[in-house]
């Protein structure tokens, strides 16, 4: 499915740091700059830009604050015309840390809201895109929006913000393809003037196809990462993304010898994919906290207590 | 999505049993039959029906064969509504082996062909329908079929045939939801008399995808495996359809106790699920057998050079 206007985004070392402490070394993240750039990939979100004042770079690695010059350590000499993007939390950023795009080697600000902290996230949004550059909101956890809130959050976005790009944030990976269509068919309704952008969880097996419905109705920006990588069941896997969009642009070459050279040794080191735990958070709409926590417990493998546990009855 | 007409049917034994020449253990099979039985699932398919004359039993398990005596042995002591199915290929069975329905501990048996045998397939159909059986026709690799033929093929099975249910089979795991889409209603539109169902292999992991995609265009018989057992890829996952179906007569707690007990330790032993091979072969449309080969060889994670064995150029 060739549609031009279609962006790739990877997230890769972004939302894979959140297995690691974001704790990638400069080799294995310029590994993934460069496959990602001779694969003709749009975008690489390489982390977050988080205050230091809130988080000790004593606790956490290089891609939890993202400093300019560790980013240039890793495009250096690498021919490519793939963005750097970084995402913000609202609450977690010190913006006089952002200076103006064109002293900066990032082009692209995503930042991360849920649809009840939509007026910082929009004057986050707008901070940076005065700054000069590219920016998007994501709404994290849209599954447990109430429909008004939604709706107003959108006019909101469509009339305050200069994001240019509104995300669909399936935080949770309990979305079914209905949903998506319905969601992203909404957020297009009321976004005249913006792109609608797509991040799927792959908790029930789910990330690549509500990409794709998505795509179908009209999503723009597609978010992915090598090997599907990601926190608990991971991601939308990029390398079935760039099989399915068969535009000319993309190779997908160097991301299956990536895949082979580091994601496979990397896979017997880290956790993530399609685990019961995972698949059950995503079935009840739940954050996998719960089930993270269950797969670094000796009860591992113990789903039907697991199951159990988040069988409701005690919220009303 | 609450369906009453829906209908379940585990083959997890049948596909499982062509990654280890259909050689699981008695008291493995007991245990899925147990827990299907008290998870309410309508179907377990428990192996072919091959004839002793083309293979030898000495070079394969005993569900390759399914002689009714091994059946008993599964099935006796355990309650259950769950009905037993057999598959056959066509040209694979000797018609003879199979006995009346009234002395069979089979209820259903279900015909796999491809477009160009249906004749054949036809005739496999009416004569085990005649003996007293539930039948089905799954037609397989449908995702090669030309439109015009499959168009004749259906009609020839609404007008011909004593199956009650045809399926759609995306035997290479290629199919993307549009495709799926447009199959399903297609076979609805002319099998006025027959339910529809779906069979999904999960090379691009759409297994659950274009399963929960049938369902929505009204196939109401749905092929699953336990942890998405089977060949290559597998299969959609069980436990993923019983979270998305929510009818009350289904209870996932019994599969997840299974998968803990035998599904997770078989992992470890036998190889199947999302790895980049079976994606290639899905891109590509291709059987996976180069891809288990690769998988077996030295080279297995030699993605990219798999990657260009499949680039086309030599087929003109």
């Amino acid at each position: 499915m060739f549609r031009e206007k279609i962006k790739v985004l990877d997230c890769t070392i972004r939302d894979g740091g959140l297995i690691n402490n974001h704790d990638f070394d400069f080799k294995f993240v310029r590994s993934v700059y460069s496959a990602l750039s001779e694969a003709g990939i749009d975008y690489m979100e390489i982390g977050y830009k988080n205050s230091k004042r809130l988080f000790s770079p004593k606790e956490y690695g290089t891609w939890k604050f993202c400093d300019d010059e560790d980013i240039k350590k890793v495009t250096e000499g690498i021919k490519s015309n793939t963005k750097i993007s970084v995402m913000v939390d609202v609450d977690r950023v010190d913006i006089e840390d952002i200076k103006p795009r064109k002293e900066s080697p990032v082009s692209m600000i995503r930042v991360a809201s849920y649809v009840k902290d939509i007026d910082k996230a929009i004057f986050l949004a707008n901070h940076f895109s005065d700054k000069g550059y590219e920016t998007t909101i994501n709404i994290m956890a849209i599954s447990r929006a109430l429909d008004n809130e939604l709706t107003e959050c959108l006019h909101q976005l469509e009339e305050e913000c200069k994001a240019q790009v509104i995300y669909v944030v399936d935080s949770f990976g309990s979305l079914y393809q209905e949903t998506t269509e319905f969601l992203v068919k909404k957020a297009k309704s009321i976004l005249k003037s913006k792109e609608v952008g797509i991040h799927a969880h792959n908790n029930q097996q789910l990330g690549f196809s509500n990409t794709i419905e998505a795509i179908i109705h009209n999503a723009n920006y597609v978010d992915a990462t090598v090997y599907g990588l990601g926190r608990a069941a991971g991601n939308c896997p990029l390398e079935l993304v760039l099989g399915f969009l068969k535009n000319p642009k993309f190779d997908i070459r160097p991301i299956l010898d990536l895949i082979s050279k580091e994601f496979v040794p990397l896979r017997n080191k880290l956790e993530w994919g399609y685990l019961i735990p995972y698949a059950i958070t995503g079935m009840f709409d739940e954050h996998p906290r719960a089930a993270i926590a269950l797969r670094e417990s000796k009860d591992k493998e113990n789903y039907r207590e697991f199951y159990e546990s988040l069988v409701g009855g005690d919220e009303e």
